[in-house]
């Protein structure tokens, strides 16, 4: 269960917000080994691993249009109507983050603007096993489709006989996206970052994934393939005061413990009976869950943490930097300003998390492991490219030219310099 | 010279787009050393690198308010005023990047939205030596106070006195940082992510350097430093055509040039006239300038192309994915839309690069080596996060519970879906 502590001094607050620290050396040495297989053997070292790590023994790995249709048959009509409704709210929300360009005239005859174009190319990579995370589909292929990416292409861990789970297979067909590839781990970061005979390679990979696969994805930026953001085990921090349902806060402390053993949770508060009727919850709602024992060391992670004002719980929260930030107090809307860093913000006592993991529009990709302090979640910005233009007229250069020269002087570089003189010299009012 | 490659067949583009591949082993095993001895010894390792690389031997590493308010007597009046205009139209462009949140109603009671935050602490890196980049300083310094980080450091190479440029100095201060360390190469990436005792560390390094400060900023990345981007060789590529200005073509071909050896420039054209008569002008031009050695060395590794059309040569723009672009051709206003991916693009005769890279307001801090495929270059966006937040209430957990629910239950996730049930249990509607 979790460990309470009661008001640490700011000095301690340090150990409480570092995340478990993994030796990743023998970790790296394998990711190593298998992103330089793949480089080399390409589709060959793709089918061995296939058959290694997911026991698929099979040169088949792409998916045809038939198989792909065919799994919308056999998922049921409840589920297409609730990824039908997740699918509109995201698509309503990363549409509404397209942003249309402005032109700013800096001094006069010197325009300036900023346009986006989709990135061409790019990867998402799709978890299987116990959790088929279709929901990540909609959350990468959907910003993916309006942004305008030309190719958008799939990797998805095949089972034993090469089957994929229909719901993930139904969303990326309802995503548009039809070139599927049945690889997992490791393996299906190299294929999509150096690219193998059937498997184009891409110029961003998306998605989640276990450690292989993050550190994979990591990895591959050494050589110049972006990625979504670094990623951890994912984790809750919520703020609750005397106010809060602590059966709803128990609830949502659980949905993050259930994703893994190594999810972490945090409840703050300046209640100590909130945090007591908290705990005394999670261990009724706890026995009734299927993935009870991962929820339960989860839990054996994770700290409840009275501290002496809701001003206070800010301060640590934004120390932590959370993937996930519930704030469950009275006049939620009055502290908004004091967020610092967090991955996503759920407000009141009705904004669970599982919303925002699925259906209310916002994207669930999200900074974990502290990376919130620099890194945003998904958005439509992660599948685009800003590109700044600048239009110069006689006006203009007559406005910035002289100074221009006298920089490039001043920093050496005489060739900037003429650059602009040799043009100065032709424009008459000179 | 240039060489001059008439009408390639499209088989033949991929390897006139490449980029010239570096083996990176040696260097990598270097730069992992100086990372590894920073982290572990901290500022003792500082002092050792200071000397054995920039012969400065002395404990003393942070600038005083004195020294750096001294520079600012030894700029000169022209320079001041240079850097203030060219500050005045950086402030106004990157201003214009702020971004006004805007609420979206998703389903109905379901309110999402997103708002920025600063990254509370950045960290600067601006190179020395003969080239003293001051300019860089404005670029990088100027978004991060507008963004409001509330930290920002820099790190800048000492000469063996201990010497730093007074024009860096002048334009740090200008930009209101006053927190600089006399650190250069990849020892100073090093202390600013992982902290000595005197330099804090930060969660994202900016700026540019040679291969061993670019280097060590991709591989702080996979301890979850956050960087502006990997950068390689500056580059330009210029569309022509057979009206445009064969001197100020050269001029900017050679600005690119001067930056140094292994700086790369494509001139495009369906012009071998234009393409003539401006490698003609080179030859003149380059006798003239302090750095020719290096710009000749340059143009040994750049190309001429006579392609079959304007529209042949965005085909080709968008594959190499140049970090400057210039179009300096007819109608340039009508092909926008065909640009797929470059750094900054320079529209007509008058907008030479130098503008870009020093007063124009666009910021000069652009991607490289084909980066600009996946990246964009640092706008206000790179000293920002993006939160999203959401708010649901009664109305709205109505609207999308049911169906979160469902989605769960397919993942196999339990507890997420009881996190929507008991709240939905509570509401009277349902």
């Amino acid at each position: 269960m979790m460990e309470i502590i009661k008001y640490p001094d700011r000095l301690e607050w340090e150990a409480l917000i570092r995340r478990p620290v993994i030796d990743k050396t023998n970790l790296d040495k394998k990711i190593i080994r298998i992103l330089n297989d793949v480089r080399i053997k390409g589709d060959r070292a793709i089918f061995e691993y296939n058959f290694k790590y997911d026991g698929y023994e099979s040169e088949v790995i792409e998916l045809t249009n038939k198989e792909i249709e065919k799994a919308a048959c056999s998922v049921s009509g409840a589920l297409k109507e609730a990824i039908g409704l997740a699918s509109k709210n995201i698509t309503t929300f990363h549409t509404s983050q397209t942003e249309i360009p402005t032109t700013i005239e800096t001094s006069e005859g010197v325009s300036c603007w900023i346009e986006s174009r989709a990135i061409e190319r790019v990867g998402l990579y799709i978890p299987g096993g116990t959790a088929p995370l279709f929901s990540s589909i909609l959350m990468l292929a959907i910003p993916a489709k309006i942004a305008g990416c030309k190719e958008v292409i799939l990797c998805t861990p095949p089972g034993p006989d090469g089957e994929i789970n229909p719901a993930i297979l139904y969303t990326a067909s309802l995503c548009g996206i039809t070139t599927i590839f049945k690889v997992g781990g490791a393996q299906a970061i190299a294929a999509m970052a150096y690219g193998t005979e059937s498997i184009p390679n891409v110029y961003k990979i998306f998605g989640p994934g276990n450690q292989f696969v993050t550190r994979a994805k990591e990895m591959v930026q050494l050589d110049g393939i972006a990625i979504d953001m670094p990623a951890g085990p994912s984790e809750l921090l919520i703020i609750s005061d005397k106010d809060s349902n602590p059966a709803f806060v128990a609830a949502d402390l659980l949905s993050q413990c259930e994703h893994g053993e190594d999810s972490q949770v945090i409840l703050l508060s300046d209640s100590l009976d909130t945090i007591s009727q908290t705990i005394a919850e999670i261990g009724v709602q706890v026995e009734l869950l299927p993935r009870k024992d991962i929820a339960k060391r989860a839990l054996a992670n994770s700290k409840a943490i009275l501290l002496k004002s809701i001003n206070e719980c800010f301060d640590f929260s934004n120390e932590y930097a959370p993937e996930h930030l519930i704030l469950t107090i009275n006049s939620y809307k009055s502290y908004l300003g004091q967020i610092e860093s967090a991955g996503s913000v759920f407000l009141g006592p009705l904004s669970c998390e599982s919303a925002g993991d699925y259906a209310s529009g916002t994207n669930h990709t999200l900074p974990t492991n502290g990376f919130a302090r620099a890194y945003s979640g998904v958005s439509l910005d992660s599948f685009i490219k800003k590109i700044s233009f600048q239009e110069i007229n006689n006006k203009g250069l007559i406005n910035i030219g002289k100074h221009i020269a006298y920089m490039a002087t001043a920093e050496g570089l005489i060739a900037h310099k003429n650059a602009v003189s040799i043009r100065l010299k032709t424009i008459d009012n000179v």
